[in-house]
């Protein structure tokens, strides 16, 4: 009830033009097919304006250039923004601090936030700082001297390794490594794998988020640093000593060689990759299942195994169909050429 | 004892038609080299023929088009169906319910089918419901308010977040996590990526089964939703608001991105990929390590990335490696006309 | 301090050439950067002189080929392999048995060494055999009748299924499935998935190593096999019935399908596949992100989906960028021909 807000107050706070009733109060929010009556909805696209006209929605959040005709809504630049603003609005609630299960094994000189929630199983080692408000879910293994910042939710069953320093506010979700170790071998003249020690940890800044079963390898020497404002998606792969920059989007099942630096703002879409040892400039996109193999300008638009400029791909990609005709046509070029250099050729022996 | 069959009886249950002594007793199988005297085995290719005639095993499943010269056979349409189909009838046996072990921690107000087991360690969240026959293996988590049908398996170190409902004889492998949060960010003006709630569940069938390490993640809204009969393999990756029709087959380290629907039967080969907001129509086949980028047809054979019609992209990659040669010989081709023209043009000139 | 080596019982273990004081004691191990008065260092390459100048190491590995003016150095063939040996002798340590947890729930008959550690929250199932100097570190869940070799350790929330065989000095990285079900269904004619039980197992050999969150399957029959040697990456997928040969290294997220066999020393890259029954010969190398359709033969080097021989590959994918224009070349030529075409015949028509 506490979180009622006018249609006033709600256009203020996502910047957007109201048309209607600024005093209407809104309680909450929900999608056009089921936003009752106090709710807010959303609109990000002309196909769905029928079920916008037909919401019980009290007001409804309207992205550019669609035309809408009920009677309350709130014009602004990108409905998806908006929408996130003040569903998290509504969403937001005190923190519950549950204390440590019993179940839970915890280490020696720990140092913990007084608000905090330990799950199930849990097993954290000796010298592990946790902030306020952390809450470390069931079945979570955290190794010695890990800090972890205010505000930061770890998942069922992650496993962070000894010395990891998380920022806060992160969330790191079910099945995460954090900290294993890198993959660095030296290989002998009997062709034996030798290990090269992994001595480094990682360091994950503020805002992170790290998706289901994805990897950060702590580094070699040094840290593995994801910074602030990155979101990882699922099962992603970040080698030992890479730098990711802020705000950048590792999409599902990317996988980053070690000693990469990826700048701020990138986007790598599912299943790209990138090599080892190279550097990626700041807000540089990378399409899905594209490989970047060497370093990269800022604002970089690449695509391709390996990647190169993005339309010059899509060029590239779109003739591949055309190869085998491509061949075909220059075989007959080929044959013709040669049979008029015959008639060319005939005369002039003749002549 | 009680599981023999005779191979009359065994010949029914797979459709096959038998050779040899229809009284015979079956009381078990095995792959050629190891069947013993009571057993039956199969032969899927000739290339196994020597081994049939040595072997052990009491009778043959034998596929179409081989011939072979044992005593007692039975010929099939397809021995691997005929083998699994047999196979399953020895190996099955009553579920042996081993109740909730005494490490195990489990919510308020679940209600749990009679015969079950719960291993050790295992995390259950309130109002869980699990079927009858239900067995959660050691170490898994289940959050708030999921539902499991009779007969599932949960493996172990299996995590199950809140409100997702599992159909009957469902089997989840070791290390997957279901119903994480979708990957969804609406990015403000200053890059800053403002995380879209998450607030649907998880649907899965009857009959489905998802290889270790693989994730679903839960709907924005609504249901991300594995159709029954659906096998997913290791390490694939399920985004947000995904529906994948009925008996379907993911293979190993495929990602599909949020909100596409795959028709029923759809085959998508290892590390295969689809982006977002696509739908791939009934029985669609796709090769590994191809990403679809586009609404598919029922039916269609792809491969490539782009992923375009099968024989196509065939073709066009066996091209590929003459790519080289076809540059060379075009710019000598190139050379050849513009030495002609001069050629051409001088008598003009001249004349 | 009982670690120190003067400087020529270290060149002799790294079969290196010193220059400087022989008897100098070194006692340590730290990169140019951080490495103090009795540490030794390495130098990989000459970009790194200035750092090896100044840096306060007691000595220097230094690869062949690279200049360097210190006092006390040692040069060898592979600064990165001398370094590992050096850095893995100065971090040696005795094993530091804990026994077993309170919180541990061990299985029935197992047979364990005197000196082992197992950590809180595992569970091991019956007649587990764990030789000495075993680790099997917090939340690790191990099926019945699994056996793993002296000296090995097993990381934080790994999965380890019933019957696998696991050799010595073993390190399996957190989160890691070893021996769940390979992915193997055969299809009836109303195209459901008959489950084919995986009754087999997994082996794995010595000195294997397997990064986090990777799974290795069980075979159909018989045994999956990782043979000594072998360092596998995080999020890796092995099928069932494959076999990795000696000292292999498969890099992040690569797959291998069902009952392929990788030789000896063979290398894939990273995101890179391999199809199921082929042969792969020793020593093969495969580019990251390429996909394997057929046997290979020793030593080869491949690249590209399908992967042909890596230079050849690389050549077309250099090509691959100029096809569109190839196209338009191809198209005007095509024009050219045909109106010169017109030209020959004109004059004959004529004549």
């Amino acid at each position: 009830m506490e979180k009622k807000l006018t249609l006033e107050t709600l256009a203020r706070m996502v910047e957007g033009e109201l048309s209607g009733d600024p005093s209407l109060e809104i309680s909450g929010f929900g999608p056009l097919d089921s936003a009752g009556p106090g709710d807010i909805s959303f609109l990000v696209d002309v196909k769905y304006y029928d079920q916008a006209v037909e919401s019980g929605a009290a007001a409804i959040l309207v992205g550019k250039k669609i035309a809408v005709e009920v009677d309350n809504f709130v014009r602004v630049d990108d409905a998806y923004l908006a929408s996130a603003i003040i569903q998290n609005h509504f969403l937001a609630h005190p923190f519950d601090a549950g204390g440590i299960h019993d179940s839970a094994v915890i280490g020696q000189n720990c140092r913990f936030g007084k608000e905090i929630t330990i799950g199930a199983q849990v097993v954290i080692g000796d010298r592990v700082t946790l902030g306020e408000q952390v809450e470390i879910c069931a079945g979570v293994v955290i190794g010695p001297d890990v800090t972890i910042g205010d505000g930061s939710t770890i998942k069922s069953n992650v496993t962070i390794e000894r010395g990891c320093e998380l920022g806060e506010r992160v969330v790191i979700h079910p099945g995460c490594v954090i900290g294993s170790d890198g993959y660095g071998y030296a290989t002998d003249k009997q062709g034996f794998h030798v290990k090269r020690p992994q001595l480094g940890t990682v360091k994950i800044g503020d805002d992170v988020e790290i998706g289901a079963n994805s990897c950060v390898d702590r580094a070699t020497f040094g840290v593995t640093w994801i910074k602030s404002g990155t979101k990882i998606d699922n099962l992603v792969q970040v080698g030992h000593n890479v730098v990711v920059g802020e705000n950048s989007l590792l999409v599902a099942q990317v996988g980053i060689a070690g000693s990469t630096t990826l700048g701020r703002n990138v986007v790598m879409g599912g299943q790209a990759g990138a090599v080892g040892h190279i550097s990626v400039g700041d807000g540089t996109m990378v399409a899905g299942m594209s490989a970047i193999h060497g370093n990269q300008p800022a604002g970089a638009r690449l695509a391709g195994i390996p990647a190169i400029e993005g339309r010059q791909w899509f060029k590239s990609a779109t003739a591949f169909s055309k190869l085998p005709e491509l061949l075909k046509d220059v075989r007959k070029i080929k044959k013709v050429l040669a049979s008029r250099e015959d008639q060319d050729e005939s005369p002039n022996k003749e002549g």
